[in-house]
């Protein structure tokens, strides 16, 4: 029996803001046995009880990202401030028409070297090569909730209906219950509504969800409609894409039917603030959907469009660009940013039952932030101060499934230099004789 | 004679964009000797030069905090999400009535701790209490640009005049020159037109600058539009305020006219993109401004409106919000809001004959970013890494005026420990008993 007590934290478990508390937390194989404020019992005292210093540090539930292309990595600062179609047909496309599956491992696994470092520990994934992608959350020890990715068109169509049932079938559950497969229609626009209807059937049968992108650009809310009388959303909702879990990345251009909808349906939306500002799409409307009741989750989009895979900063940029969208400094409090990066992210992922928030009987997902520097003081609020000024660098202890993934910043599972140095050469390979640049 | 040689570095001088190159900086007596693609000429070894490893570092100048009230860390996260007149009102004015001398001393001594460690080496500041400011500029090593604020209304109107010409008179080009004194009359809204004659003479007296806040909210380009007849900019050129060097803070709600007046007169705006983000104040056309060719800088604004005081997050956030705010990724590059960090700063706080670039006969205020991290990998893009990735604690060593202030993240004028716990003490005692929270 391995058993963890995280001694003399500020708890934030992420049930309510009224829950924060000075206490210890703890873990018996790698689930949550018990939350005190104050000291846990004497009794679970013993030699081999692993203690972990909490002091000046918050301890939260590891931080979700509910959308991304991990191995997207590889291209990180390769190609900016472009036009979003000569960016994808100069530079994006050209080089991922290269990539291999050793590529995507490599890249994912720099991915998630990052993630961890600051803070992450769960990532909901839609790329290739997904083999290889659940690889790489094995061996390193984080938890994914992966997609492959499926367009309508060509040969590849078939292709991937039947890879993601053998991804389903190989990896659902996997890792020791850290993999997750939903199935990843990319888009309406690069998936017809009787393909999207055979993807629906698949995910019933096999009992999983979808994750899709929606939404997410005026160009493509006009397009979808001209072709279909209407708006994406709708489009969604009028074929029956919503009576399944469905995990909906980006969500910027809706109308106010569109967001009921979202928020009725219990539609997961994953908002991606930086990707939707470096890629100039626009302003969703979080605070909006929020006040509907919907399920607000965060996401970092690749690192092509962001550039890092930082949620501390995701949460940041959601509540500010909210507050001067709205003109309303009130919108999308410190809080509900925390919320959307941890709770509303498993809930998204349909992963509340096991991760999210720290109750007993939840995995043992957990992040510590290292409180104790300048710019994190003096400690008036936590919750703030996590929110509008920590950075993923201040994460110190990361643990996933009661295991330590992250000590003192220190990766303990993964070779950072070789990761760095796999990925320094794969790109290097990936975007030479590419057109752009 | 002191010598240095930074080795190795990817060095961006931020003459041009062309001019970024591997190579070695030169350092003799705190001033820029030599900038060598490749490697320094071997003449210049010996046993008494220090050699700084540059390796795998960006080499870049000191960042420019352009507009701060630094020792409004001790209100950082102490009343957040709020409407501006209830967290003045019941927040912060409380609070700051209470502030005293050393307060302001060691709430300074926390955002100098927090820009070395995350790259900045000139802060422009506008407070009370400024000879402390002064000390605290002296002692750490740190540049300061500081600014007595200024209102005309009550007995501190007279109190401030004569105080601010006190200041210069003790201060300007102390500390070996690292500190320079301008006059900080705080905004249209708080000093009338004949007030601000009053110390524009003073300025030209001593042959000084202005430092104000200048259309902030579109509550005070009503309220000065319907006062006047004119908005603040207009109103301020008609006054003659442009005759003379202005560093303007905020200048978010401007006519087209406005933004010509200030491009043509050669003002320093200070765009403050978190703070404006933060209490919903709005966008500031900044890509406006820049096309017409303005003296553009960037600063954080007080840590209780941010909440932290990383210029490197600051320049993120000036492009992301352009992208979005005009639906156009290739608003505000990355090279561009780096300019803005650096030069753009020095040149609006009037000291570019010293430090804003790496130019040989310029101080030696250098910052020097770590890139061996998984979220600055692959090395596509320096500039692109620095303004879109990059966080403040990345930076990793820091000179100014040639003294190393920081290395390998640790401060080595300051006794960061103590600052924190002075902080920790006096912002209790501030906030406790205010009427808010």
């Amino acid at each position: 029996m391995a058993r963890i007590l995280i001694q003399g934290g500020t708890i934030l478990p992420m049930t309510s803001r009224q829950d924060i508390c000075q206490g210890d937390l703890y873990i018996v194989d790698g689930k949550i046995a018990g939350v005190f404020p104050g000291k846990a019992p004497e009794e679970i005292q013993g030699p081999d009880l692993q203690v972990i210093d909490g002091r000046n540090k918050a301890v939260l539930p590891g931080l979700v990202n509910a959308h991304t292309h991990a191995a997207m990595t590889l291209f990180r600062s390769y190609a900016d401030d472009l036009p979003l179609m000569r960016w994808l047909n100069e530079a994006i496309w050209p080089a991922e028409a290269k990539l291999t599956g050793d590529d995507v491992y490599w890249g994912t696994m720099l991915a998630i070297a990052e993630m961890l470092k600051s803070g992450t520990t769960v990532f909901a994934d839609m790329y290739f090569f997904m083999d290889r992608v659940a690889e790489a959350v094995a061996e390193s020890g984080i938890r994914g909730h992966l997609s492959r990715g499926m367009i309508s068109f060509g040969a590849s169509a078939e292709k991937a209906i039947v890879e993601s049932e053998e991804l389903f079938q190989r990896w659902n559950n996997g890792a020791d219950g850290r993999v997750k497969i939903w199935l990843g229609p990319h888009a309406p626009y690069t998936c017809t509504p009787d393909y999207l209807k055979r993807v629906m059937e698949l995910a019933d049968r096999l009992g999983t969800g979808l994750h899709i992108h929606l939404a997410e650009t005026q160009t493509e809310v006009q397009d979808i409609t001209k072709q279909y009388g209407k708006p994406p959303i709708q489009l969604m909702d009028s074929i029956g894409l919503f009576e399944r879990p469905v995990l909906a990345a980006h969500c910027v251009h809706l109308t106010e039917e569109e967001q009921n909808i979202l928020a009725t349906k219990g539609i997961g939306v994953a908002h991606n603030p930086e990707s939707n500002m470096k890629l100039a799409s626009g302003i969703a409307p979080v605070e909006s959907l929020r006040q509907k009741g919907a399920v607000m989750a965060l996401g970092t989009d690749g690192a092509a469009s962001n550039n890092n895979l930082d949620l501390i900063e995701e949460m940041r940029q959601a509540a500010f660009l909210q507050k001067v969208h709205l003109l309303n400094p009130e919108a999308l409090p410190a809080y509900a940013a925390l919320e959307m990066a941890t709770i509303g992210g498993a809930r998204a992922l349909g992963w509340d039952d096991m991760i999210g928030s720290l109750e007993v009987g939840k995995r043992a997902d957990i992040t510590m932030v290292n409180l104790a520097q300048p710019h994190l003081c003096p400690s008036h609020d936590v919750v703030a101060h996590l929110v509008y000024s920590a950075r993923g660098s201040d994460v110190d202890t990361v643990l996933v499934d009661g295991k330590v993934l992250l000590r003192e910043g220190k990766l303990t599972s993964l070779d950072e230099s070789r990761i760095m140095e796999e990925a320094r050469l794969r790109a290097i390979r990936l975007t030479t004789d590419s057109p752009a640049q």
